[in-house]
């Protein structure tokens, strides 16, 4: 009988521990709140109808249908028991754990304005993707039939508060569904009608990334027509817009990518955190007094080695993830620490726009649009999903079309 | 300045008139109430995880981005004005129309008992069939964690209400799920735990065709381990379970498709209608008294030439929609009464399954199945559907696995 190894959360943690733990004799079980594992790089084109849930996101039992192993649960967990080795479920029920990974990701922070984000939403799961996508597009819809220029002015306005990749990136999106693809289904409204907004509070855009391209990717976006507002905290968010020093800006269309914080379940396992609730780990991502216990992801405060956290990012869970199953697979009494090799960082700001930063060599635009495309579709789990997000960028770059724009909500109708 | 064509409904009909109408002087104005024309004979595929929302509708703009005399408005209408002719919208407005072309489709017919419909959808709308899907993946997810054999039951069973096509192909569908391609990916659960019963008040099922089609399509959903219960009225509806003859079924998976009734707006024209609600129409599709304000699609009731009345099938509401669109261009004093040219019908029971009747030429089984196939992807609008759906079916054929096994929902997390 092997030993019982539980993780809680199905991101790219979770999925790398699991497979690593092929053909061994542990037995994994992955506790996820979905029943799925979420590609978060590209949640943002979900959103921004370039693509389907489906095309993103993987059931976990599919993943592992043929990984013997591996248990799959979708449930919600409320308490980890470090004394007994147990974790206890929403439901009642409980499991047993010789080794527990906790990696049940981040969540948006809207630093104690919680009644923010109803107006706001971040973007963080499918349902907020598609939430996201609707408000958008019925927004569209509404400036369509109002005929006065002045009062669909709201309708045609975004606002997208962060500048970090997942704003960028967005507020990129948003650019060119309103300014270009879409606008030649509305015969009422004329592209330059529309208005972006990405409001920073600090004084740059994608601050994760080193000079030259947070200016190039400032640049681009302000050649799109994105307004980039540096230096300008958010005061006020509300239903129809968004109040900024003195100045508010009257729209129904607010998107949150200020910051995250990590997921609530890391309080309770009685560690130190940092501001934003990740947990502080020792050198091989277990939490202190507990050698059996690890926290990694979103959720996890770890330093590299210039002794800064390390970003949120999918490289970074996709190498903790694999560091843990070895470490378990291994189970060696002296354990080597886990060490970050940073790959580089992109982000893409629009049609064959984007930067990169791959271990210093810095460049933007077509090529590192491609290399992105690529690198992310390689990434992607399953052949299908490549192969669908291949075809839908394809036909997408030959013909500008965004192929999911549709609102499925009954309600709202103008 | 052209005459005015309003189109009330951007089904079938809807498209095929305005299609007829590009190149000419007339204004044509699409109003729907959601922005995407969806291709219904496919909806029961994203009920069972097997398409994409996205791969089986289009946004009506999009379809008319390049025929400039149609606008699309994303509306309700709640009133047709015959005297000053113009229709009124949800939100105030009003349009003035020449012609007149109500096809607003129909709505699942509950019989007195709209109580049910919250415990049993239909299956007509996307949000619909996303409702369905959440609800049978959520309960294979539940009854997986369930020891109990009994106490897992009833998230193992299945109600389809209703022997129509639409009913035959869910039942048809769940069978494969829930018998097959799914159960490799849960541990506990046993393919024969499974339970689907079709429940008809009729004698037989698929009562549209001709035999040997209904025995055929029973024997084989009996084949696939669906039990078909005939002359059975349903008794009552309920949270977790439906009642009939004296039997309780319990489960929180029922799926109604028992009968529909046409559009509530047919009811304010002023015009007979049948026991369904259906507007009895002229021989060119007008209503009594006012020879240009149409009614097409579900929402009319037209006699074949045996005097019974046409089916609420696609191959319907597209001829007529390309008779009125026509019988609009030309404007001829003398009107030639629509006829419908049955080219046949056809269901899909499941992998390599279906019946079809091509005029009087019977068949069933795998080459039935592949031209359902081939017929389905033919009438799908738009090159990028096409596409996907094919590759989608091609992949599931190699695979047996269903692509989109998603749930997006927050809330009922076990």
């Amino acid at each position: 009988m092997g030993k019982n190894v539980v993780i809680v959360g199905g991101g790219f943690v979770g999925i790398s521990v699991a497979k690593k733990l092929a053909g061994t004799s542990f037995n994994v079980t992955i506790v996820d709140k979905t029943n799925h594992h979420l590609f978060q790089p590209l949640l943002y084109q979900v959103a921004t109808a370039a693509l389907s849930p489906g095309d993103i996101a993987m059931p976990i039992r599919a993943i592992f249908s043929k990984q013997n192993n591996v248990q799959v649960i979708l449930g919600e967990v409320t308490e980890v028991d470090k004394t007994s080795n147990r974790i206890h479920l929403k439901n009642g029920s409980s499991l047993p754990f010789h080794y527990l990974i906790l990696a049940p990701g981040a969540q948006y922070n809207y630093f104690g304005n919680e009644d923010w984000e109803q107006h706001a939403p971040g973007l963080k799961s499918l349902s907020d993707a598609l939430e996201i996508r609707e408000r958008i597009l019925l927004s569209l819809e509404k400036a369509e039939q109002i005929i006065d220029p002045e009062k669909r002015k709201p309708f045609l306005t975004y606002v997208v508060i962060g500048g970090g990749p997942t704003g960028v990136e967005m507020a990129g999106s948003i650019a060119e569904i309103a300014k270009r693809s879409m606008m030649r289904d509305f015969r009422n409204i004329k592209p330059d009608e529309t208005k972006i907004y990405l409001v920073e509070a600090a004084n740059g855009i994608l601050n994760g990334f080193d000079e030259p391209l947070p200016e190039k990717g400032l640049q681009t976006l302000e050649n799109m027509g994105v307004e980039v507002m540096l230096n300008t905290p958010v005061q006020e968010v509300q239903k129809d817009g968004v109040k900024v020093d003195g100045q508010f800006i009257e729209t129904p269309n607010i998107i949150w990518g200020a910051g995250v914080k990590a997921s609530p379940l890391i309080q309770n396992i009685g560690v130190d955190t940092d501001r934003i609730g990740r947990a502080k780990v020792e050198q091989d991502l277990s939490i202190a007094g507990s050698p059996n216990i690890f926290v990694a992801g979103d959720a996890a405060h770890v330093k590299d080695d210039k002794g800064k956290p390390l970003p949120g990012l999918a490289p970074v869970a996709l190498q903790q993830g694999k560091y843990l199953g070895n470490l378990i697979k291994m189970n060696s009494s002296t354990r080597t620490p886990f060490r970050y090799v940073d790959k580089g960082t992109m982000a893409t700001i629009g049609r064959a726009k984007a930067v990169a930063d791959i271990r210093g060599f810095k460049f933007s635009g077509f090529f590192a649009w491609l290399l992105w495309g690529l690198i992310h579709i390689f990434f992607l789990i399953g052949f299908r999903n490549r192969f669908r997000v291949f075809a839908e960028w394809t036909w997408h770059y030959i013909t500008f079309k965004r192929g999911v724009r549709l609102i499925a909500k009954k309600d709202d109708i103008p």
